[in-house]
């Protein structure tokens, strides 16, 4: 695979699995919602890194939503990939499922789209490898995030 | 002050100070995006549980952004305070500020707006105490609020 | 899915990332061997805890090499899954890999075998739904947990 | 504002705000002593590293008490001053109040005398701007932080 | 070894061993005295709790020196052991020695005298056995701590 | 003591001492069995530091047992001591015992082995002084770990 000739979603995505602990949460046992962001930056933050090969910072947050609240005890998955790549900015799409651990069930929590920013070795933004699309569902993703680039770019 | 006939966005407002330590970075010295989002989520949850005097829960933020970079060794203040409250939600607004503690020059960093609900003792949401507006910058604040309210509604 | 029958291995098996902080690491910068322990528990009792259905508890890891040393920003993906069930006690198989963020590569770092405990309301061990082999692989790994166990049993 | 011609007491200030969580807390869900001194002696640091415009190190702190339990969910406000600089030390005064979330009362948990070192780039004591005294209250502050350095030196 | 007749000393004292690691430690490689502070009270807890065989809160500490700056990589080890008790409280000396890994050589950094007081099952101050002093150093060190002590309650 | 001629296990005896945390613990308050592996880690390390006189890295964890629940509130003693020095490597032994702080009782909760590599300062393995056996206890651990050497490098 070479990353001038592009690298697909699938070749930066990244799974992670969580288990909310005490130290996770607020007096009541509820996580925090702040603890859920952190989770979520450091998936998109990983994805970003393989895409690009190189460091990566947090540029921005799209809007997130909690549905409801996760307790102690519960199993976090989080899914990253990237929707699109532009220049040296990429967005990333972060995806929280809650599972209960004594049932199996599984609720999405949160969802979010990171856009990071590939550095290069002088610390300044550095040009990423193109996303390859490689079916449909690909191609749906990149075009919705370059709209909503658009519109951030235009809202500024 | 009774909380029955409300208070003021001055009642709740939190500042917060913290330095970035090592342990508070990625491996090239910089601070986590999520870790700033968590100090967000922090600060907005004081302000809330100062203004209803009871648990609160996060629901959602609203897009935030990172203006530049911070490094271990920054000062990052944290200024919260509620811009309305509707019923047993609130939005609180949370700025960011970082200070180079060579020069005591400060930049902000962040912005965020983050919707914060009130929970009784049983877990649900409960009633906050209405927010009273005391000047003309309370008053607009409240309105704008009132509108991304009124927007977010309308989008679901 | 009923537990009852059984459950696969496939039905609990994890998949965990993290990136090696300065807070995980000695002051030459190297992982600690104890926290790559620590996560390696983690992702053991998690798959546990899934073909459990209740809590579980950590009796015993079989020996474990570190190959090389995994230094701040390397990537760390763990793999867990069952190898075999016995009556309330389970052997799971942890496999870390290391991936080097600038070049993708991937090095086997470590590979442990734990075993777990499911316990009841009471705290005390409970039975576990028998594990399901669909393949010969499947069959292979039951077949040499079976080995080691009765080692073990024997050298008591 | 010059360093060269001093600063006064109010151009460092500092004012933290914290909940105590679980993480913080001992087995009874009470804060431990050792971490409300880690707070008063960050928030101290800050102050002193405000003034100074340089690294700072602890010297010492003088005698605390701590009046009361300060159990998980307090928020913890903490305000740190300077009292007086002397060649390259200066002595910060720092409050704690616990603030009961549920009623706003807020009590005084602890006070803390710190002294702290102005360090230059080479790691040795490095003098900082005199603090200038703007009222009757800073120089009754300057002259009682005087009087305990000059019994400090006696005692030694 | 009966409680109700008194406990020498010896039967709680403590010994701890830490290495200083970047999380401990401010963005120079210097560890916080803070974080000394708080594991000076976690030394001194161990330490009343052993002798009250109940829970223990933080009363006070006496004025605290730091004498020298300790680096990430510095092993340090704590002593602690009971001077007095009297009624419900005791007086738990600790010794805070840093060593350098790589001479072994070991130098004195910090000494604090901290107040704790056991605590009954209702939260209440309880007695605790009396401290049996078995030699000479056990007299003196009771002796001086007495002294303290009338010192500390005349001046209130 | 000249490192050259050697040094004597009792050189390097360590001794921790740590109160188990809700930080430490899993939603039913008993400690995970990686946070143990964690401690016991680093007991071994700085025996092992101790020992070389240089850094040290985790190179094996021979099987290990935990003979019961460790729950919140415990004091764990940790004792770490060398059994033998090989070339650039060592075996070091650590005992975990668990106090129940309401009664003073012990009971052995985990033994494990760990070898541990010395590293020089170009991060290559680098030899470590000769282990010098003061009694018969000091030969029966070197002879034992000899043999259990053989075995692991006959396994490979």
């Amino acid at each position: 695979m070479s990353g001038e000739a592009g690298r697909s979603a699938r070749d930066s995505m990244v799974e992670m699995t969580e288990i909310v602990l005490p130290e996770d949460s607020n007096p009541r046992g509820a996580i925090f919602g702040g603890r859920v962001m952190a989770l979520v930056d450091k998936c998109a933050a990983i994805a970003a890194h393989r895409h690009a090969r190189s460091d990566v910072t947090t540029v921005s947050f799209d809007s997130v939503e909690f549905r409801h609240t996760v307790r102690v005890g519960t199993i976090l998955i989080l899914h990253g990939r990237l929707n699109a790549a532009f220049g040296s900015s990429m967005e990333i799409e972060v995806e929280v499922l809650a599972e209960d651990p004594n049932t199996g069930a599984r609720t999405r929590t949160t969802h979010a789209l990171v856009t990071m920013v590939a550095l290069g070795p002088d610390g300044r933004p550095a040009k990423v490898p193109p996303l390859l699309a490689l079916d449909d569902e690909d191609r749906r993703r990149a075009r919705e995030a370059a709209g909503r680039r658009a519109r951030r770019l235009a809202e500024r």
